[in-house]
């Protein structure tokens, strides 16, 4: 399998056994020793340690909650594995109702013969990714599936945080006028899953973009406050679909500059020879803000300056006509409805 | 398959399509309509219907944060299935916190080729279980992986509640003197998924025990306050597990009476046959409660009040002799010690 970041953060104690059994989901002694081996070991912190049936901690204010389920294939890939995407995922969802993210769950579902090694690596990168966002594991939960009744590991993370009291992102807010702002390049984390799949080389690796974005959202939000209506993040379904369902939900239309949406030209190169639609391509690090169009170019311009929304990008705005519809006027000038993505473009991409 | 409480509450309405495909997990149309059509339409609540990448609430206070994955095979059987048990799985972890269980987040992870009809009648069975234990779903994810990747439908539940003021349930209160309490006849569960599973057939159905507990256990706090100081739900690995893992973090001993356990006169003829210890038989509506020995008569006497209690016992003590050590005297008087669980009883069992 093609480069992977490699976790050199928690090298992996000796074990005498080298892979998951379904005794280590059986709630006895293996699965404790597996618990205190492994995860407890590497994610432990004042919370997760006191073994409980659920984490205790004090809460106070507005508050988020949200979950997530990753099945996505192959588990290690270009920029990351499936235990980053979970940390990152979760985080990302609070962060979009404007919420700082605290605490997080964590729950897997692992098939038998699992190598114990990659439950280490998937591991350290959850640990990582926790430090990088400012989260921390307090709960969580082990089951263990027959072989071929799984797919070597699925996670589910669930977070909770606090709404940040500037914050003010909520649909009805959503009006004609503002602008849609995406922070960074489209497509990335498609295209890498799809790379490795397929077994495309290009010049340089193409990279998921898995990151945690709660930073740069609670500073722009610190910034600009109310003028920030809504956040979504597009991942699966890409950019279209969550476009898609906004106008659903506000009952107006967007008008999309195709010119003005930033991908890196080796993604879409990728694009081309693999016959997908950018717009539809899921992103794991990249967000839809729709905002006041007063702020619109200051919020822009205070993004760029965080690396991972270097190519942040004013892509269309909120109109009244055509409302429900997404209409994009095209690089060449022509205009075209932009639909919700119809069945399934790229599957087990998160 | 043989008794299955059928649901009538939610009659299904006609779909033009009687499998889940991947495109249902793509996030895009067909996605949409799943969950307009379905989840949203069975399980809305003015929460879960801002339709947002989390759920937003309030919340004051010291709360409970858990999480559960649900696996059970098969996810029908006598006395309840997966949507229920995923409900009343959460709801019991955050009880067992002494938290007053409130929203819940959903999350399935679907075999391609799952029954319409059976997703249904899971979604009318997990909007039961919420109704019946005052919990709403308030946040939820849906991805479908492919045919053989996969065994059916996976669920993951998390949830949060506020801890009850009165409330004082933490590992260090457990002191010698305590007294053990199990909440309900053991091992009810583990049979009746077994059962299916061997077909075995008896006199009368053996019903799993799956149900809420947090009435049961709000009702006891209320009550009798800092005199129930650790509380534990016996799912996996059944009492035996439950009560190693705690002799252990607590550094005392347990002394258990094996003539005071509960236990249905099928479930134990079942066990015999099958060759299995019901202290090792997982659990889902009963519980551990160590309490304060000079409330302990009370306790039971209030606990039997309630239907789902019915059969509520003291069963043993905490001791200085031992530490660490779970040891029972038989039913035939002599003495031996009980392990945690090794390996794997009955997998699949929640």
């Amino acid at each position: 399998m093609s480069p992977i970041k490699m976790q050199l953060s928690c090298p992996m104690p000796k074990m005498d056994y080298d892979r998951i059994t379904l005794g280590h989901g059986g709630g006895g002694t293996l699965t404790n020793r597996l618990l205190e081996q492994g995860v407890f070991d590497i994610l432990g912190n004042e919370i997760l340690d006191t073994h409980h049936d659920g984490a205790v901690f004090h809460m106070n204010g507005m508050m988020a909650f949200s979950t997530d389920s990753f099945v996505v294939s192959p588990i290690f890939f270009p920029g990351g594995d499936i235990g980053e995407l979970a940390v990152n995922g979760t985080v990302n969802d609070l962060a979009m109702c404007g919420a700082k993210p605290q605490y997080l769950s964590l729950s897997f579902i692992i098939e038998e013969g699992f190598l114990v090694e990659d439950f280490w690596r998937i591991l350290c990168s959850i640990k990582d990714a926790c430090q990088r966002a400012g989260v921390k594991i307090v709960t969580g939960d082990t089951k263990v599936v027959e072989y071929g009744k799984g797919d070597q590991i699925f996670i589910n993370t669930s977070g909770v945080g606090i709404i940040e009291p500037k914050a003010q992102i909520r649909m009805d807010r959503v009006k004609t006028g503002d602008v849609l702002i995406v922070s960074n390049v489209v497509a990335s984390h498609g295209i890498a899953i799809m790379s490795v799949r397929e077994g495309l080389q290009f010049e340089s690796d193409i990279l998921s973009d898995t990151r945690p974005l709660n930073n740069v959202v609670m500073g722009m939000i610190d910034e600009f406050g109310d003028h920030i209506h809504l956040l979504k993040d597009p991942t699966r379904g890409g950019i279209a679909s969550v476009l898609n369902e906004i106008v659903r939900d506000v009952n107006l239309g967007i008008h999309l500059n195709e010119k003005q949406i930033p991908i890196d030209s080796q993604v879409k190169g990728a694009c081309e020879i693999l016959g997908l639609d950018p717009l539809y391509v899921a992103n794991e690090g990249v967000f839809i803000a729709i905002v006041d169009a007063r702020s619109a170019e200051d919020i822009v311009s205070q993004l760029r300056k965080n690396e991972e929304c270097a190519h942040a990008a004013i892509i269309g705005q909120i109109v009244a006509d055509h409302p429900r519809q997404v209409i994009m006027r095209s690089g060449i000038g022509g205009k075209r409805v932009v639909n919700m993505l119809v069945g399934e473009q790229l599957p087990r991409i998160c």
